[in-house]
């Protein structure tokens, strides 16, 4: 039997802002910082002790494994960075907030954006600064590759790939694997290992922080997952993020 | 013609006591962080930016990275760790004050340990708790790899192979790479990259978190090195490398 660990980032500072991320390069809250050393320390008390990370190549996800790694007293762990771990591109609704977007266009187109599983908001316009292609550490993809906007379908397209070429060889070569990434790239990976149909994983809310362990079989089809941390936190985070996307928040 | 930046970490705690620390893992004093982060603004202010980055498995290095990475606003510059950038590893004399132990043995002797490039100190005893075969992050090497002591030739023959396997390719690749090592780890990539005698590069004196700049041919010859800060500061901070091993301190 195998392990591995999954864990979005811990909040963000435009998860405070309740604003549309994607790509954008946001960096943790306090809190978010205190969250994920937390996770190490949870991670650590558990026993848990990895032999290699992978991260997307996003600042609040890497500085989340960081700070859960500098808990543990492991920093030392290689770390696999990579674009296709990277939370799931919302184009030209990055930076607006998510219940003003509710507000103006209504609840429902909202939860199509976030929740439909194969329509995506509009593409940032290719001369947007902030299109992936004028970022270098996208340079070397294949211009086909960077995208302008994606649905969660998209994200998954891209994830499936990684797990397949790189973190699944690594978990059944023995090593003990931490993957810290973002909300739709973890749903994209469950996704695939708990074999999710597309009306249903659009449901399945992540908190931030919350170390979550996948226990898998030789061939890693998973045998049961559940979260290491206190079970009315998780409930209480998962809430907080269904809730979102609501025009009226409480 | 190719760029190549090194860097020893910032001040550690041991540093700052003056005891051989060799691969114990101490991290670094505040004094070590921000000279980490200086480090990185200079890099930044510059015009570096890097594709890929070397350290060692020893978090004084890591940790100087990862914050002078992040005062560059680059934490997703894939990292490579690996033990042959360690620092040389000290044997019996780890943990052990500098000055004290040259009071003791006197000056000469501790020069000799320090200095001598094919002499080693006494190693670690094999059911010593300090020895690196009981530390997980060296399980995976040949146990003829895990050294109970080294001199700095015995430093040289393990950072050499890494330079030539990993480093110099990814240069030839085209990648901007930036290592962050440690003082006789430094020595011995130095020693290789200029072809230095056995007898100068025990002289050789390197500050802790100041970048320091090859220039190198196609052939990774090295055509000019020098230290991006300030010429003054960095005089005064070789000068007190040097100083470290004498019994009486200024």
């Amino acid at each position: 039997m195998y392990k591995l660990v999954l864990m979005r980032h811990g909040e963000s500072q435009w998860n405070l802002e309740n604003r549309f991320t994607g790509w954008s390069d946001v960096d943790l809250t306090d809190l978010g910082r205190e969250q994920a050393r937390q996770a190490g320390l949870l991670l650590k008390q558990n026993g848990y002790a990895f032999d290699l990370a992978f991260t997307s190549v996003l600042k609040r996800a890497i500085r989340t494994l960081w700070i859960a790694l500098d808990a543990m007293d492991s920093m030392y762990v290689p770390v696999g960075v990579n674009w296709r771990l990277n939370e799931r591109h919302y184009g030209a609704l990055q930076g607006l907030n998510k219940a003003e977007t509710a507000a103006k266009y209504g609840d429902e187109q909202v939860l199509v954006w976030r929740r439909a599983y194969a329509i995506a908001p509009e593409p940032l316009a290719e001369d947007d600064p902030r299109h992936p292609r004028f970022d270098r550490r996208y340079a070397r993809l294949e211009p086909a590759q960077v995208p302008a906007t994606e649905c969660l379908k998209d994200t998954v397209a891209r994830v499936v790939p990684f797990w397949n070429d790189s973190i699944a060889p690594a978990i059944k070569a023995g090593r003990q694997v931490l993957v810290t990434a973002h909300g739709n790239s973890l749903r994209a990976l469950i996704k695939h290992l708990d074999g999710i149909s597309d009306d249903d994983i659009v449901h399945l809310n992540i908190p931030t922080g919350q170390p979550l362990v996948y226990e898998l079989d030789g061939d890693l089809k998973p045998i049961r997952h559940y979260y290491l941390g206190d079970a009315a936190e998780i409930e209480a985070a998962m809430a907080a993020v269904a809730a979102q996307g609501k025009a009226k928040q409480g």
